[in-house]
């Protein structure tokens, strides 16, 4: 039967999300004794946690390509990917991932893979924190997450809380958040999981949704304070999202239904993306 | 008769607080003509803006020191301060300085100069937005804040909001307050000002309190849940403040009465700095 041997907790993947590199030091400080698995905290970017800042070359949890992976690179990232992939890249590993949000994504997972084990898991985790949602982004070439080494696993991403800052709240729940997952692994491993709904209902990321431009192709306004912090609230037609610098407020114009998430993230602002849009979808875990 | 010839709002003066800048883009769509003074959006430091940094070389909302302003210097913050200096020293300019906090610091000023115009310009405004506070902190040589190039004039502080990070309600906000600043500005040159409050409360500076330490010095726990965001709310002996990594809860032992402010701002935590101590002063307006 298969067992998972180490549930690793990768922390300050962006080293400006300062609340995965303080749930480390906390899960450092506890003793996890008696488990039929490893707890490993990683700490992924120190470099750029100790500069503040999200990555040094390019984005570590965008790097796990299979070029990287194959052949490694030069940039900073590109060699940290290697060397996690090269350490924990196999399906002996539950693979967590540690990240926040200035978004109001409250207390959501961020899942690449559908298989029974992670469906068990978020199922699991449900059951007990009956307000945890589920973004379902499909793995590609193009995603390159972190937690694309393992079968098994996907990112915590919690919000909103503002870069580089030390949230309390945020803090515990991402600790208890981790603490539930090693007790599923550790049932799961001993053949033990309770009885679990079946079906899991998950946010399926559909496109993006851009801020307006204006002539000069930069960036014309900002999110209306009508749509800011709705994550996971249906859009209709008409909606307002947008103000401008012009007093004139943009409005939706997509189909209605669709549903936002990561509204205002600021590691978005580059590439001009006010949110993704996505359809809430509902998966059967088989027995 | 003194008159106030321009009203200069600096935007950007750390290059973090996204929100100033986009005031000033607003300010400069709109239509102020008809005015008795000019109004002249001043963006401060646009290279550390464009790297979405606080500074480059040094804090340019310290900068303004008699050194600086006398000698100049080599620094890109210090050049900044004496261009800044040599255009707009002097008492015809009201100089208002838009900054944000990742603190709950809510609508709220910082003052270092008492007088007459100031108090006034406070009382006018208190009279129109009831939950606007005042954090003063006595100029001093250490200070070197941008605003001290004139007596007039303060810096406007709104939180709480990530940096790097546009709120429409926070830019909202401070675009009214500098729309009220100026209407008291236009009153005051026709000697045309309503009938004010005679008296206004200021939180006063009174020192700082720090996040504890390890035994190698390092920082040890985070703000407590119970503490986050109690800007303005007077503390009392016993009250949580933090919480470490060994489950442990540390409480305040100060004076009891004594009033936060800035808590858990990012800007801080280089310093160690966990919030400012205030006490709450009445000053009244001579006639």
């Amino acid at each position: 039967m298969h067992k998972i041997e180490n549930l690793v907790v990768f922390g300050g993947t962006h080293g400006n999300e300062a609340t995965g590199v303080e749930v480390l030091k906390l899960l450092e400080k506890r003793n996890y004794f008696g488990r039929n698995l490893n707890l490993i905290p990683y700490f992924a970017n120190r470099k750029a946690y100790d500069l503040q800042k999200r990555y040094i070359d390019r984005d570590l949890n965008r790097s796990f390509t299979k070029e990287v992976l194959e052949k490694g690179g030069y940039l900073h990232e590109e060699r940290l990917a290697k060397e996690i992939y090269d350490k924990f890249g196999n399906d002996k590993n539950l693979i967590i991932d540690l990240h926040t949000s200035t978004a109001n994504m409250g207390k959501s997972l961020v899942l690449t893979k559908i298989n029974n084990f992670n469906l068990k898991l978020i199922s699991f985790l449900q059951d007990i924190h009956k307000d945890l949602k589920v973004f379902y982004w499909e793995e590609n070439e193009d995603l390159a997450f972190l937690n694309s080494i393992s079968p098994y696993g996907f990112a915590i991403e919690m919000g909103p809380v503002a870069n580089n800052i030390m949230n309390c709240k945020i803090i515990e729940d991402t600790l208890v958040l981790v603490e539930d997952i090693l007790d599923f692994a550790e049932k799961y491993n001993k053949n033990m999981l309770p009885e679990l709904n079946k079906e899991v209902t998950l946010y399926q990321g559909v496109e993006y949704l851009y801020y307006p431009k204006d002539e000069k192709g930069e960036r014309f306004g900002y999110i209306h304070d009508e749509f800011q912090g709705r994550d996971f609230i249906p859009l209709s037609k008409g909606d307002r999202l947008f103000k401008t610098y012009i007093d004139t407020n943009l409005e939706y114009k997509g189909e209605d239904g669709l549903i936002p998430v990561f509204i205002n993230e600021g590691a978005y602002y580059p590439k001009n993306i006010a949110c993704c849009l996505t359809k809430k979808i509902t998966v059967s875990i088989d027995e």
